[in-house]
């Protein structure tokens, strides 16, 4: 029998009784009267055998394929982004579901391929995800259906959506530079995050931005300086070294907030390359707590992007079917390694 | 009709054809002589109602799902191999194939309820593939599926395997430096990547090694100094800083080869530290040509690992049926950046 898979009508040969009882058994079903004994042969019988359901067919019949859809633009082949997927793979294997992964590379015609291609195949529901946090328009054929937003912004479409809480964190990273004494002479390397597709900037530089000039405002510090850039590591280590050759002597910076670990690695090397040592020099505080932030010397203080809970978050909301259209923003917290130092 | 699936049914009613007709043309046969005025019909009622396909039944019917499986350890959540997964998405997608994904995290159990529940959705190949090349034992339910190993060695299962090319890689990383006119005063840093979870060192250590020392020997150079540890940043910093303690002035190496590009940041670390500039007191090659190598600076000279190429090479082995026991092994090319001077 290798290779053949096993059937309910096996399985009725098995344990003696007949088809239809081992599929009213095995399909769990209660509205026809199965004695105990019976049950019980029927699943000794299953065991034995190696049966395993059909899940197609049952996917046809009532509709639960045990598959949920995540459709990103993305997230599976972007290196900091995995750690959605992981969470999203963490919650639905406990709950015994399979993860279709289908990536748009952000093009509407693939999206809406993919989109059809997924319910061809009755997914029960879908994680509808972005890379990094914007506003998006899906296709109308999500509409109605089990759905969760992450990490995107979507207006009337009914659904919850699940995101970064981009502005705690910006009040979080400087409040870290704040209770070390930096009360004034920082500046914020990235700003709004302004790009060729972001020409308003981006969500998560408007909100971080906001978070810390609130905070120092609250704080009744002195505004920071900032620096508007893309979030790269070439831009940080240019715009740093622009800062420093500018602002010497008592004007020299004494901290430093990096609006990504990306900018932060530039921002190292311009330092480095100036003789100045951070934190004894400069403070650092960045965002993202990517890899990079625990392999620069000396290790860089990050507020952490939540990827496996924003994974994980989404795919709950999904299988509990608490579904209605609310904002859940998911906490970042700072992880503090070495790159803060008291003001001096 | 909003929200109704549409059906056969449907389609036969707006071509004024039979149910089975439509069967038919819908599903590609040719077993029933259909005239080609009424296949015309029909295709056009199904483009006009925007009918689709119910991809489970016909899955059920024919076996042909439209369905592959990706099961691996740890690709989907690590940093690096994101390509791997761009490259199986883009070659399924061309062919219209949707991608199953499905994690292990290594874990057997996890991966016998993974795998089963891939073949319970009746996927039509599957792709194993783990994150390093390593030989591993797959679950005995894959024996006599369409199978590719991906990145990994797999002995009697009589399937392809696709893997980089590690031996030519290392060959190519030694050429880089012997045609700078490195010929001596070469250190390797990493090694047989000897690790806990790898005692006897990793097979990529095993062949870059191999290929490197084969590229000097054959040049008739003085073979380069290895030191082995672990293939990350902490450890490159720290053995670089020992080895230019205790070779100063003459003995001073004049080039470097890093396993991969985490060593090489810890490298550039000490070199920096130790006011050494690359390439002008040294020479650093490196493999892997992930991000970072573009990051440092100079940005690092670097052996891609072929990521894309893998997963592309093994979905389109799958689609093609070409399923002969051989190794596929993938080209490493050099990328050429700014870390690599001519030896004064």
């Amino acid at each position: 029998m290798a290779g053949r898979r096993i059937t309910m009508a096996d399985v009725a040969r098995q344990a003696g009784v007949s088809r239809t009882a081992v599929s009213f058994v095995l399909g769990n079903r209660h509205d026809m009267r199965i004695s105990a004994q019976t049950r019980e042969r029927v699943m000794l019988a299953a065991q034995e055998l190696g049966y395993r359901p059909n899940l197609t067919a049952r996917g046809l019949r009532t509709s639960v394929t045990g598959t949920i859809g995540l459709v990103s633009d993305t997230i599976a082949t972007t290196p900091f982004a995995g750690e959605v997927i992981h969470g999203a793979l963490d919650s639905a294997t406990t709950r015994g579901q399979v993860l279709f992964i289908a990536e748009t590379e952000g093009d509407p015609a693939t999206e809406a391929e993919v989109v059809a291609g997924l319910l061809d195949r009755q997914v029960d529901g879908l994680v509808y995800a972005t890379m990094y946090t914007r506003e998006v328009t899906p296709p109308p054929s999500l509409r109605g259906r089990p759905l969760v937003f992450l990490n995107c912004l979507v207006e009337g479409f009914g659904a919850p959506t699940v995101i970064p809480d981009e502005h705690a964190a910006g009040r979080t990273a400087a409040r870290a530079l704040l209770e070390a004494g930096h009360r004034d002479g920082v500046h914020v390397l990235g700003g709004h995050h302004v790009t060729a597709r972001t020409p308003a900037g981006a969500l998560a530089g408007h909100e971080r931005m906001q978070g810390i000039l609130e905070a120092f405002d609250e704080a009744g510090a002195c505004p920071p300086v900032v620096t508007e850039c893309a979030w790269e590591p070439d831009e940080g280590y240019e715009h740093l070294r622009a800062i420093l050759r500018s602002n010497t002597g008592d004007r020299l910076p004494t901290a430093l907030i990096c609006c990504n670990d990306r900018l932060a690695l530039g921002a190292y090397q311009a330092l480095q390359e100036a003789g100045l040592s951070v934190p004894d020099n400069m403070s650092v505080v960045s965002f993202d707590d990517s890899f990079l932030s625990s392999w620069l010397r000396p290790p860089l203080s990050s507020v952490a992007l939540p990827h496996y809970d924003l994974g994980r978050t989404a795919v709950e909301l999904l299988l509990a079917g608490d579904l209605a259209p609310v904002t859940h923003r998911i906490p970042m917290p700072l992880r503090t390694r070495s790159s803060i130092a008291p003001r001096s």
